[in-house]
């Protein structure tokens, strides 16, 4: 998606090699026109799907989960990291590991609002070591919901994530494919080749999460 | 705004007589075309106010915040609830008490996104004690922007947020306002009404937050 590579060149600041900061425009502050845009895209690459939810977790993925639901036109469900007082039902849940706050956390979704009959796509801000990816995968697996697939909106390819959910046979498809940052410069992947899976590649080799 | 009302009416469910949950359509599953349309409500109450930017606190604020950001056409800014790894520069920040997690913590957001001349408008999911709004209210004081008003999705007439946010002179709207509940019935303030007081009244009486 060149409008969000521009910007991620023009307003993204590299804190370190692996640690970007793009909230200016993404996850603090936010360009809502970008975000709808970011919906659409993610319309056009998933959209011959039959998805009947979005889910997320919360804070920063909410945004693009949003702009997803409004563009496939379904409702979304974020996951909560802690469990809320009035969240008193029975939840699916999935332990997480943060690597950026170096913390361990569980996220969680109510089973009222999941289950076999929900198409679901996976969406978030970043997909770098794929922690809070993977614990969403494992509830919708949990869901007996089946995955549709996973959209980030920015992949750091030089962590893990992509490599495992792929392994799960989990279409995966991100926006901005960072292969590499230095001072001042951000690398990227050729989003056009065919690292980026179409959801139809995948889903042959394997029923999903 | 009946349309929210009459959904109130039919999913939320009420856990105590100060207890309302509404995560099957607002604050954890959440209904996209709902959302975009409190947006527009949002618009069509402070639209006439110069806004250049929306600000709310993660996580349920989120969605609200980018549906009034989507209909006014500016972009919105969520505090945060913790300092972020990222979020290395300096920030506006203001202690909130939670009572229905019987907690303090910090909100905080990067002085680099408000200004001077910004003119905000506060949105958030709910006003009940009013605790995070007074935040965000102190964030934008600090910031020397200008608050034009504050916007919430479900008002619980019965504590003591509004007067609080009142007392400061900052115009408050709720789209739905609740008087009083008990099991199974959920009694609204008639939302026409002086109570709900449109921007320009209460502007004259003072400056801002």
């Amino acid at each position: 998606m060149k409008v969000l590579e521009e910007r991620i060149r023009q307003e993204g600041l590299i804190l370190s090699d692996t640690v970007l900061k793009v909230d200016s425009f993404l996850n603090h502050q936010v360009d809502t026109e970008l975000a709808l845009q970011i919906g659409r895209e993610f319309q056009t690459i998933f959209g011959d799907q039959p998805i009947t939810k979005v889910l997320t977790v919360e804070a920063s993925g909410i945004q693009f989960a949003m702009a997803a639901g409004i563009a496939l036109g379904v409702p979304f469900i974020y996951a909560k990291k802690k469990k809320a007082v009035t969240l008193s039902e029975a939840v699916y849940s999935a332990p997480v590991h943060s690597f950026t706050r170096q913390e361990d956390y569980l996220i969680s979704i109510s089973q009222k609002y999941l289950g076999p009959d929900d198409k679901v796509l996976i969406v978030d801000d970043f997909l770098a070591t794929g922690a809070a990816l993977v614990g969403l995968c494992d509830i919708v697996e949990e869901s007996g919901a089946q995955l549709m697939g996973v959209g980030c909106v920015i992949e750091k390819s030089f962590q893990e994530g992509r490599s495992l959910l792929e392994q799960r046979g989990i279409p995966v498809h991100a926006l901005a494919r960072i292969a590499s940052m230095s001072p001042g410069e951000v690398h990227f992947i050729d989003n056009t080749g065919t690292g980026n899976a179409r959801p139809e590649e995948l889903m042959k080799e394997s029923a999903g999460c």
